[in-house]
């Protein structure tokens, strides 16, 4: 069981965090501190905080394992910023949905006896805020853990042990593996439909009216929050540069096979495209 | 008020109409003709149709309004098929959802008094068959009736007046029109999930463990049936073609963005597409 478990910056996932970790006595206490002042007084309200502080590094200074919950570009700086208040055996790790940037930084931020271990635990809801926050957000959802080659072995197992209570399925891996993953099965599909929706809205806005369910699916995710997507794109930029070509390369393979009235081919594309989707089952 | 109404090949969309033509008193009688025996018989059993007839000459024969249902490839044949045997004054209109090549072949095709006038009734259901028909299905529903320039104008007018007692909202425009605004809002959209499950698939097919509801969501119109989709891409090829050419010039500037670092545009193009995506609503 944690000592104390801080929870820095939650939204929705972190406030989350909190309950389930809580609910499940992961830790003893769990303390808070968020930019905010409202979000302050409404995580003292919250039956699942035991403390609320007006500095991260307060907060910090008080815990074992801190969990750092801010939107990706804020994370670095927020480890940097609490190194040094840090207990020397503290373990802190992170919720981005990015994580080679992250791990290289942080991991370089967080000394003195403490270790930051990468996480992202693929848990979300179109709902943001604390109000919307439940315990079951994580339950058989991926997680992943990203240490580095250095990353002292016990952290990440700490780290993955803490996931894992929440009913999380865990899988350890690379920053790198994780990133050109999460471009390719998340950031990849949310260009795409953002891109869609440009294309439709630049052409002609009055198309929309004939529209039906397949295209509101198709596009759901371009409702997502721009200024988040932004950040993801930019720490994310690498990978999704590369899973952008190579889609780009097969949809002209597609688009090859339809001019030349290859139907074979485009069939074949048809039938590979459903054997997929059909596994995905949701 | 139709005389009798000639349902030819009904599947779900087919079975619907008839349901909702008798229930709505738009016909006196409802005739079916079906290529499969087995799809005759159970027609036979539902209580909106009158008769069930084994070729489809002889329902045509029968009939003041026609409404040809099969797979798009089949309904220029099909037209093609019962020419002779029409009333000369039945009004013959279709369900397909390309409208230029069908409309000019079955334009041509239905002579001698009788008249061919193009629909796309916007109604669907990831269900199939007679067993899912609904009377419902078409409320509130964009329909597009397709007439030529030389459609006489009282075909065109029973054909839109047929469509709105079944409360669809009715469009009426050329066939060329229609086949460009479906082949960016329903064609693009699932030419573009399909390869992105290509892509995934060929590259790696364990990332899709790690996917979410983004992408499920994405991706679920790819589940489509692989004939069907072949059919259809088939008949509205060139509007496909020039509609994946414009969104690969859409996706080029979105990725130029990303790749110059140019982050005003990448949250410009992101808030485009969320404003795109909201009016949407579904």
């Amino acid at each position: 069981m944690i000592g104390t478990l801080a929870i820095l910056a939650p939204g929705l996932l972190g406030a989350s965090l909190a309950q389930a970790a809580k609910s499940r006595s992961l830790a003893k206490r769990v303390v808070v501190w968020a930019r905010r002042v409202e979000t302050r007084m409404d995580a003292a309200r919250q039956p699942w905080c035991d403390a609320v502080f007006d500095t991260p590094e307060e907060a910090a200074a008080e815990a074992d394992f801190i969990v750092l919950c801010p939107p990706v570009e804020s994370i670095v700086p927020l480890a940097e910023r609490i190194a040094e208040a840090l207990k020397p055996h503290a373990i802190v790790t992170d919720v981005g949905s990015t994580k080679s940037l992250i791990c290289r930084y942080a991991h370089k931020a967080i000394h003195g006896g403490a270790v930051f271990v990468g996480s992202h635990p693929m848990a979300g809801s179109e709902k943001s805020g604390m109000a919307h926050a439940t315990a079951e957000l994580f339950t058989r959802r991926p997680c992943f853990v990203t240490p580095l080659d250095d990353t002292p072995e016990k952290a990440v197992k700490t780290v993955v042990h803490f996931w894992r209570e929440l009913d999380m399925e865990v899988t350890t891996i690379a920053p790198e593996a994780h990133d050109e993953i999460v471009a390719n099965i998340s950031h990849l599909p949310h260009v795409l439909a953002t891109v869609l929706c440009t294309h439709l809205a630049e052409h002609n806005q009055t198309w929309a009216a004939f529209s039906g369910q397949g295209l509101a699916d198709t596009t759901r995710i371009a409702a997502g929050s721009p200024p988040l997507w932004r950040s993801i794109v930019e720490q994310n930029r690498e990978e999704i540069l590369r899973s952008i070509t190579a889609f780009e390369n097969e949809l002209h393979q597609f688009k090859s096979a339809l001019a030349n009235e290859n139907y074979f081919e485009v069939l074949h594309k048809l039938e590979l495209g459903k054997r997929f989707r059909d596994k995905l089952q949701r």
